[in-house]
């Protein structure tokens, strides 16, 4: 057995990992009070930011969308110059599943944009910049959003309007320190290949506090994460790239090592999984084999068709929509406000037809807390399949369909005892796309021996650790954005936070 | 400071990973005479394996392909049966480099073929089941291949010819034990978003030795891989997924710690850059965030179209080639083979008008080998961008470019002093869909102070070391198919092999 002496000290080297890292996160996330803005008063100040600017959405008819129109030959909805994104027609064929071929409209955005949280230390402790972002589909319109969230469009001045605030962090790394930039998928239902750029960046130095912006800690953003319609889609997919630790100490033994023994809880399962050391049922070589079988094995094809004359959808003058009134409209808003890059905008936007459930199902297995993915299809993903929740779709969608193809576990989710839901809230998809999308989130525990507790689930789902998720989420097109909002949420567990 | 002590012993629970694979690999390098063929008869074995099957491959016209057929209207190059693939047209754009627009012919093949390395320890030594395989494009025709290299219409018996053997083994991954598996990219310059699994399996009992088989240690690949068109493609893709440790003991010193100080060898600096602690020019993260950046940078559309009426190419009776000469042909040949599934066939195979070169520029950084790696655009890529090596091209393509639009590094590299070649052979590319297609594969070494060893390359070129890259190779679309020869080489250097 060879050991290695550490190297000697270098000026030029620098370790691979930054292991203090996740330690860091947890401080924060333990941190309930930050040295800026308390939780309490969050309220009060939002609802300031919604005064001091005028917000408002209308729909409107197609024909009154400017610079938007519906293109000659093809019908795709496009906008005059070429940017922002268009909506299109999909044509999906698939070997699996009870649809084996269907037609959509899409999203066509192939702009990759960046969603980024500048961070910075406090007393010691990381404080996220967030700032109060108005969005035309957000159900009350304001929500917490990134630092910054911005299309290429945006910040390259496509539309004209005022600079992004920040966005130097992002452009330019060495203002700072990147802690994690990943490129991250979005609704592959809803976008074609859509996939955006999920930063966190601390800040060398003082930073400038702008109007719409203030600090919180991890901690307080959890707070704000158990209510409704509050922290928004983006904020969300970024917070799931934390790399989050233990938060101890409640779990920890006197001599300071990890208790396994004493707390049963689901809140010590969950602390245990942030552990570095802690198993799992499946070692991570095996979760990518199952995951590249997967991924492999389906035989689907999505392809862009023209939105004129595709099948079972008709558009009339104020929307397109499905046949049998299912999945989804798209439609048109007018939208005037005060505090965007544009004061005034006209913009198509898609509407689902009802909300939307996404759940993981989670048990400890032998103290360490697990979640069921589900090897998903959507039309829109680049590759394939990604990790989704146990349960994701729209009740309403699935309501005639016979038992066999109705969604696994939606049915255990939807009557799960109240005291077996460790997370609930409902929270909006982007609301620059996406009007009035909302889907209940939820966390449900089941215990050893119950029907849903299987450790060898129904083929496409698997057990895994909150901690391996982490490790897969540091890469793009594993995980989709629902169950990473779920892993966000899971993040924000802990503590006296519903765990 | 938590610490977390050892969780108690589970019978549900395994580790996440497997820390002693690394030093297996290692193990098996080290090993150069195998329990069963001994290297130096490999060449005797292996031209009796050509001596056993009959094997004849010539090129034919295009109208005496049997199945295949120019299709009405798109002009293109499809078998009946809709399977196996086709050869269509596809355009680019991009608005970065010496080319903004070009089209050519793509090989599209949607299906996700296995590429699998069955082991098995002998003496305690892990020795991978190899095979004789004839590919009609192959230079010498017979080169060594994983133990399964199939196509899905392979083992789905489309070809309704012989059972592929040893399949089972990575159908059915609980025969044995999954060491990796994942997908990786194949030529983006010739296949349009191809990528196949590459897969290493430890067989659990007695394995069955067919004819054209064979048992190798890494350490004996090791060798073959030193000479010119013996390693087949597949096999290098494969062996690049390997998580290879340190050899040592060369480098350590007497109480089993690494010398850092001693022995400033490049054999040393590669040992070192395989040590688990080793750092690195750019942590982990700084490599990540570098790679999303430039994946998320450039404006590169790609997209199929006709075959028929491609602008700069010409079809005639036995080729479809560019106007100007260069790149590749499309051509066809006739095949007779006494050891394939099916014993004869034609088929359309893309044939490069010249060798390649492919070449890591390394450096030792603080006594750590690092690799200079490119972020390149190839249109068939499913995600724009992959880690190519510092030089990839076909040297005749650029001849008459000015100084400015020749690849960056490619003179360096053809005129580096004979001493500063660490590694160097010439390997033929995937058999069964390209002709001839041969290129040069070195690794140069380059001195600090020297030109190309500066520690802030040109823009989309970074330092890594090959630990990094074989943390980015258990990832699919990080490495490209010629980086992962490289790094097999890599692999396969060490000992007395060159380094």
């Amino acid at each position: 057995m060879t050991t290695f002496a550490a190297p000697p000290a270098s000026p030029l080297l620098t370790a691979r990992d930054d292991a203090g890292l996740p330690a860091r996160f947890a401080r924060s996330a333990q941190t309930t009070r930050g040295v800026h803005l308390k939780t309490e008063d969050f309220p009060a100040w939002l609802a300031a930011r919604g005064r001091a600017n005028v917000f408002k959405v209308e729909k409107i008819p197609f024909d009154e969308l400017d610079g938007w129109s519906f293109e000659d030959g093809t019908g795709n909805l496009v906008h005059r110059s070429g940017r922002f994104f268009t909506v299109e027609g999909m044509r999906v064929t698939s070997d699996t599943g009870p649809y084996r071929e269907w037609h959509q409209p899409i999203i066509k955005q192939p702009e990759v944009g960046i969603l980024g949280i500048l961070v910075k230390e406090f007393d010691g402790v990381l404080h996220c910049l967030m700032q109060a972002k108005m969005e035309p589909g957000n159900r009350n319109l304001l929500q917490l959003s990134p630092t910054v969230q911005a299309t290429r469009s945006n910040y390259t001045k496509v539309h004209q309007g005022a600079d992004v605030k920040y966005i130097e962090y992002f452009l330019r790394p060495e203002l700072g320190r990147v802690l994690t930039d990943v490129l991250q998928s979005e609704h592959g239902s809803w976008f074609f290949h859509k996939s955006n750029r999920n930063m966190i960046v601390e800040a060398h130095g003082d930073v400038p506090l702008h109007d719409d912006f203030c600090w919180l800690t991890f901690g307080q953003i959890s707070e704000l994460l158990h209510q409704d319609n509050v922290v928004n889609m983006d904020s969300r997919t970024v917070l799931s790239t934390v790399p989050m630790g233990p938060e101890g100490p409640r779990h920890f033994a006197a001599d300071g090592t990890f208790d396994w023994a004493v707390d049963g809880s689901f809140a010590a399962a969950l602390d245990r999984a942030r552990t570095p050391d802690a198993g799992a049922l499946h070692s991570d070589t095996e979760l990518l084999s199952w995951f590249t079988a997967q991924r492999s094995a389906p035989d689907v094809h999505a392809e862009r068709v023209p939105l004129t004359g595709l099948p079972d959808w008709t558009r009339d003058e104020t929307r397109i929509s499905h046949d049998q009134g299912r999945f989804f409209d798209v439609v048109a808003v007018k939208v005037e406000a005060g505090s965007r890059e544009v004061a005034r905008w006209t913009q198509p936007l898609i509407e689902p037809v009802g909300p939307g459930v996404c759940a993981f199902l989670a048990r400890s297995i032998e103290g360490v807390l697990h979640v069921l993915v589900n090897a998903r299809v959507e039309g829109g993903f680049l590759d394939t399949i990604e990790l989704s929740p146990t349960v994701q779709c729209t009740p309403g969608n699935h309501e005639d369909l016979p038992d066999e193809d109705r969604p696994p576990f939606l049915d255990l989710v939807l009557n799960a005892e109240p005291a077996r839901v460790r997370y609930e809230a409902v929270h909006s998809e982007e609301g620059g796309r996406f009007l009035n999308a909302e889907a209940r989130y939820l966390v449900v525990e089941v215990l050893d021996g119950e029907p849903g507790a299987e450790l060898d689930p129904p083929e496409g789902f698997r057990w895994v650790t909150p901690g391996q998720l982490a490790s897969l989420v540091r890469h793009g097109h594993y995980v989709n954005v629902q169950a990473r909002t779920l892993l966000a949420c899971l993040n924000a567990m802990g503590g006296g936070r519903n765990a």
